[in-house]
């Protein structure tokens, strides 16, 4: 393996995904997980963010497009939505985030791209309504 | 749908994903898939990289990253390999790619994670080879 | 590769596959995808319907009945109801129709299958309830 | 339900579609997936081919077009080439194997069609080698 | 192979693992998938039960357990509230379902083990409604 | 939520599910994991087994029966070989592996299940020729 582990960023304050990704929404989701399952939820926090998205060499709004596209190529479960949110919070523009789900067209093909834009639609329209 | 479309960068001079990406091994590549099938062959010129990649309000970099970790989530098959390299060949660093590989660990579990680190580590040490 | 190039059927009138498979629900179809995302839209319309479906060997019956096998095995996704009914739209019986679910039974287990089926059986009901 | 069970076709002679698949490599299949496991053998050649594939509406050139299609959904295994073999035993031309092939493009995406052409590769360039 | 098979139990009194997993929900459960598919029905009960679970050298609790975490690799759909339902009358515990559950997060990631742990939370908030 | 998390099992010591499951490979997997990328082998160490392999309500043996089932799913890749030696580890026989393999037929279909009993069969020659 080569030496470029001395050019990664130093790691982002511990719980800084989880912050930007969560806003304000940060309580209900971890209430949430916590009613699935104390451990799950434990989990989620410690190591998916604050272990894997927190020590990484990519910026946040990299990371989120990523998820996006993951998210996807899972069928555009829930999460999709927090994600979508997640990649704003972190500064993607609209545009930018229907670059990542269009990259699923020929990667993942058109049924579970679609999905994605669904999502996106959906929550498009929820913010609009919450400023209208 | 908001007006962002104003905003996207201008298309890209076409084919210049594919140049990227495909690099030196352009002619191979093409030369391949034409043997497989011509017409599947054109779709992915004409389709995936002429119009998909080179209409995106995405850098080719960022692009290739969502690429790596869509084809991750398919279990790390051969287009992988031309991936990581087109993200390289792209700007990002073998440190942004092992952040993109890793983030496929929370979302996809580490069986699927793990394969794309092989598939890294088999692209570098041919790397290492060539220039030895 | 052999010669057979020579014996495919004359590609289809464009735009066929897309006018029998959306009847009379085109003008809806379209606009809710452009609704998505209007690149998106137009990609379906230009590439998956009018290059893919409209330039194949095989029947558009056939190519429909592949459809919904490809669909389920993507877990019955809403475009399902509109391939059992583009399939039937292109001469499929009901029973015809259900030996491609029922393949999906040995291929990809009972739950995909299952959920397959769930979507036949409400797209019939509708289909009674406007008979009757 | 409607009433279209008494249109079916009279269900085909037990072992048909088995004979016609495995063709010239029965007793070959037959032998290594007895010794995968003897259950297993006796529920593939008794359920999957003599319940499932013997009782459909669907002619056997159509259930193999479908069951490539969703092998390839399924990342293209070794199964595929039985099947490939198994459709042009059945009737099918080689334009009509690569226009289910290319279906899984707009389905599943380009690597899960990619490497569907490669089994179809591979299989015919066998082919050749035995007729040169 | 080995000579393992003459230790397996005697196989399971026909019917008995349909009979424990579908308890009081039985002949709810058959009508549904008679009203689905008749034959589908019959593969259902006949094969994957009959067949399938009767002649296992798993006990039926370790069966479902594994049945529950299958059912969450394909997205958890609406079959596992029977499976669940199911391990706890075959007799597994609540914390031995959540093991189950929660395997499933370094196999394949948090988005498909969450959805699990949703199906568990719905289910068992039904159960406290049905006592209360 | 219940109560029962008082009747949970004392958590096992830490990194023994990882001792039985790596058994005397042990120090060749984690040297192979670190050769991949030594945060991915802190992770699957610290995270998979010492987190939640070791903090199950559920046997070794059961956990590692569930887990073979998933990497079936997965498409049986590598990693099951590992966790087919580890669920005979843990205690069980080669019939109790082979019915969490059989499982897998009615709720994944056969072609996944054939690559598990393909990799069992595998891992039992080796087995073979180390003895014979």
């Amino acid at each position: 393996m080569s030496d470029s582990k001395k050019d990664a960023p130093p790691p982002a304050e511990k719980g800084h995904a989880r912050t930007v990704i969560f806003g304000s929404q940060h309580d209900r989701i971890v209430e949430r997980l916590e009613g699935l399952d104390p451990d799950l939820a434990s989990h989620i926090q410690g190591f998916a963010y604050d272990t894997v998205y927190d020590n990484s060499a990519l910026d946040l709004k990299t990371q989120e497009l990523i998820a996006c596209a993951l998210l996807v190529s899972l069928g555009s479960p829930p999460e999709l939505r927090t994600h979508l949110r997640g990649a704003m919070n972190a500064g993607a523009t609209e545009e930018e985030v229907r670059g990542a789900l269009m990259l699923c067209v020929p990667y993942l093909g058109f049924p579970r791209a679609v999905a994605g834009f669904e999502a996106l639609r959906t929550y498009l329209q929820d913010q609009d309504k919450k400023k209208g």
